[in-house]
């Protein structure tokens, strides 16, 4: 009798391990059970098919059930949900959501893939006409209905993290007035507050009313179908609908019924090769805790990628295979009015949160080709390292061209163990409508090198205080137009000559608009015996970081 | 007595060596001569000068003797040519080539950055009028003069390799018709032949006039100033003016002089501080032959990137440290007509001529982002990875979006000694305008750790023969629309119920239109025991290597 192979949802990570499942084992039969309508299905496309950037709905289903059944014979049942798993009989309960009635199935393998939903807080008037989540193709359809048959022109979105960035976005396409409320200080949680700064005021910029730190109260829902938005600061936002992209949260109703164990963020534990506690039973894609391969602590990831591959070493695993799932490095992009926004590895708050203390950052802000080629724009970069050993732990960057190039280069380094060296020496492709000779991940590289060699000591912004002399570097016309109270002005090229001008025995924390005059001038007053450190990122981090404080 | 370094040539390398030297020494005397006008300029932009697309020379001029001068205190002696080296006395002879005479100079140490110089063959009409080299910005403006005055409309590119074919596209940009010439059978010769075949069609695409296999054997110059071009093929080509970019050539003229060592290939032999074979002079740039961190043999390579990344270990090296050069992987770029065409590591070319055998390509031909998002095009991209370990060994890619990115990507995974499985399991950024959820750089590596595992091997359309069994599982629409002369038709879809068909034992080589339906093809086979390989790449490999055998 050949293998009987149950796979519980048919998104990202339930589909990649039924495909390759096929492939590995031909005689196995293979049974996709999905309570929604679609298998298969461009979650990541929602919000751009809401917007009319995906025209077609159809677009969006990737493999359908056709598809599955003449290239792998592959049963897909849609509308079908999995309610009960008993281990023991190794059945699971079915119930068919469209004809009505419940049935067994008996499995030799298992596989859980039933993704995150999303959170729904206890708010008055939550659950009123007009307000969406953003998962299902339903979903979409659901949103765009409304916003055409009410001739919607005012949206609130609640929750700045990538959907709801994207919603935004999109309904801006669409010609709506939008409100973001976001309960944190800054938009896009998983940034550090002053990466997240310029996204913010592009938002603004392309006309999103943007409120940090503050959370919906309250939906009231008029006759007319407007609804009124209370929020925490006391504002009262007028909508026709409002998207809630507060978070996901694991689906862990079934794996908690059979009594799999969970992880310590509440997602379904699996081991290296997907397996749940039962060994009888795996689980992929957002219901899964992960290992963070940077912080080595366990995480909760809602990513296609990571559910992909994940499903793609279950199916390996249930033929018979034991690759190792390497952890997730939380690599992300996301794009919003022409801003690409993206990051890998861990941030300083996931390093804080792990308690990891061992950890140094740099900003820089090179262009994005030879600024003598024409159109060089500005990447926003940041990086963090590990000055003990130079070992890479993550980055952050935002800018309008190359910005995905570089975290992608960067997200290869971490994952092969890079130091600050390896991105110094790395040899990258550069013509002059591409980089430069010195392309910003070696840029990134060399400052860090020359901290770690005591070269040219970086120093933070939070490190200035009134036992330093912060120094600017800068020409006259620039420090017009806006300087450091606490600072001391000698542009670069006088240095030399008018060093006596610094106070005596104290440190000097020296800084430009960027860090490049800075780095020469830290190297003229060392030289000199002089305790001179660089303040990274220069003046544009330190409007970054004031833009991070400001509501 | 402070210590005097003096740098012959002040573009990438000496002025690399030069302002890292600074930044290490405040005290030394540091002097740059340079034979041309001009230092520090960006002769990468030249040919984008030239087509107007830099419109300003100025821009070109990255640093400026002033500010080599008052941020530096850096001595830049332009038009100064150092004619010979007394190792002895450790004095150069400088001529000043604006005032004349010559006068010695002492160092301590010595940095040569010669640079290359292009390669004029002796062929008739080759030095008169209206022919030119694009090596420095007097070149530029003679050709831009040149343009103007005779009111050109016609000319020959002699070498189709990078800056031949940058000429190409900007004379083409001014709206002349142009002509190239080179002698390969391909263009872009560092490429593999079937990698080159697109670029050759993009090339005709716009314009272009393109002639393989075939080389200038006369410039007859007339009267009026017009060009004819004589070729090894008999055609007379009549232009207004001629570009050679044939190549170039370290220029070892002062190294030779002085007795310094040569390396197999010609260039300067260094070690890995730069150093040459006298523990005084330190070499870097064009000029030197360094070590190719793929094959470990030992390469000319003419590129800013490695010439800067030489220039910062010399000076390292000078100031009493001894960091090491890696050697380099030869990572390119080149854009064209908006085709960006790159590189890195180790072509097939490369290895053959290294006398490496251990190693197996792989093509395929992804979209630089998810289809259903508009907007999606191809990435024609070749693996070369070594079997027996994984190793990637060599990339190179063309197309129009998101190829200079891959491309990094791959570099940097063959800097820290990735394998393919490491390719697969990278985590990229994803988002529906950015990549998939399998990236390119994904699917490179799942495809050939499904040849390693023998889960599905590749063959490659040179296998195709009598003795095996050749198998198109396209749509009939694909099979009418063009096959192989050998091929057997069974859709995907059917091939489960037609299997029988097949001959029996021969091997059967499986193909598709790129080589995903060709690899659930050969799995359903291998299955059933039949020796099935899926042809890597399709039949747009197919057809691109048609393409590389037309002339």
């Amino acid at each position: 009798m050949s293998k009987r192979i149950l796979i519980v949802g048919g998104v990202a990570g339930g589909a990649s391990t039924a495909a390759r499942l096929r492939r590995l084992d031909e005689q196995a039969d293979i049974v996709m059970y999905e309570r929604g309508a679609f298998v298969s299905f461009a979650n990541c496309g929602l919000p751009y098919h809401v917007g009319g950037v995906i025209a077609e709905e159809d677009k969006l289903l990737v493999a359908k059930p056709a598809l599955f059944a003449d290239r792998f014979r592959i049963a897909v049942k849609a509308r079908h949900e999995v309610v009960a798993i008993d281990r023991t009989a190794k059945t699971v309960t079915v119930r068919d959501l469209e004809a009505g009635g419940e049935f067994q199935d008996r499995y030799d393998a298992l596989v859980l893939s039933p993704g995150a939903t999303a959170i729904i807080p206890p708010i008055p008037g939550i659950t009123g006409p007009g307000i969406f989540t953003m998962r299902t193709i339903p979903d979409a359809r659901a949103v765009k209905g409304w916003i055409s048959e009410r001739k919607a022109t005012r949206a609130v979105v609640i929750g700045g993290g990538f959907i709801g960035l994207e919603m935004v976005e999109n309904l801006r396409h669409l010609g709506l007035a939008v409100t973001l409320v976001e309960k944190a200080e800054q938009v896009m949680p998983p940034l550090d507050a002053e990466m997240a700064a310029p996204v913010r005021r592009h938002l603004e910029a392309n006309g999103v009313t943007v409120r940090l730190g503050d959370g919906a109260t309250a939906f009231e829902h008029a006759a007319d179908g407007t609804i009124t938005v209370r929020t925490e600061q006391g504002a009262a936002l007028t909508a026709d609908l409002v998207i809630l992209s507060i978070g996901v949260r694991p689906d862990t109703t079934l794996a908690k019924q059979a009594g799999l164990d969970l992880g310590p963020r509440g997602g379904i534990r699996v081991d290296a090769q997907m397996r749940t506690s039962d060994p009888a039973i795996w689980a992929v894609g957002d219901a899964v805790e992960v290992a963070d391969a940077v912080t080595g602590g366990s995480t909760l990831l809602a990513l296609a990628g990571p559910a992909n591959r994940q499903g793609r070493l279950a199916a390996a695993s249930i033929a018979g295979r034991a690759p190792a799932f390497r952890g997730v490095q939380s690599t992300a992009v996301c794009g919003l009015f022409g801003l690409t926004v993206a990051s890998t590895g861990a941030s300083v708050k996931a390093l804080v949160r792990s308690g990891i203390t061992d950890f140094t950052v740099i900003h820089l802000h090179p262009a994005h080709h030879v600024g003598y080629y024409p159109g060089a724009k500005p990447i926003h970069l940041k990086l963090v390292f590990r000055p003990s050993d130079g070992k890479v732990l993550g980055a952050q960057a935002v800018g309008t061209e190359g910005v995905a190039k570089r975290i992608d280069v960067i997200a290869m380094a971490i994952q092969m163990g890079a130091t600050v060296e390896d991105l110094a020496e790395t040899e990258l492709c550069y013509a002059p409508q591409y980089g430069a000779a010195k392309d910003p991940v070696n840029l990134a590289g060399m400052i860090a090198v020359n901290h770690r060699s005591g070269d040219a000591p970086i120093a933070q912004w939070g490190d200035v205080n009134e036992h330093v002399t912060l120094l600017d570097v800068r020409e006259p016309g620039e420090w017009q137009a806006g300087h450091h109270p606490l600072a001391v002005h000698i542009p670069l090229h006088q240095l030399r000559d008018r060093i006596g001008e610094l106070p005596q025995r104290r440190p000097v924390l020296v800084h430009c608009a960027v860090g490049l005059r800075a780095h020469t001038a830290v190297r003229i007053l060392r030289q000199r015996g002089i305790d001179a450190r660089n303040i990274t990122g220069g003046w544009t981090t330190w409007k970054h970081c004031q833009d991070a404080k400001a509501r």
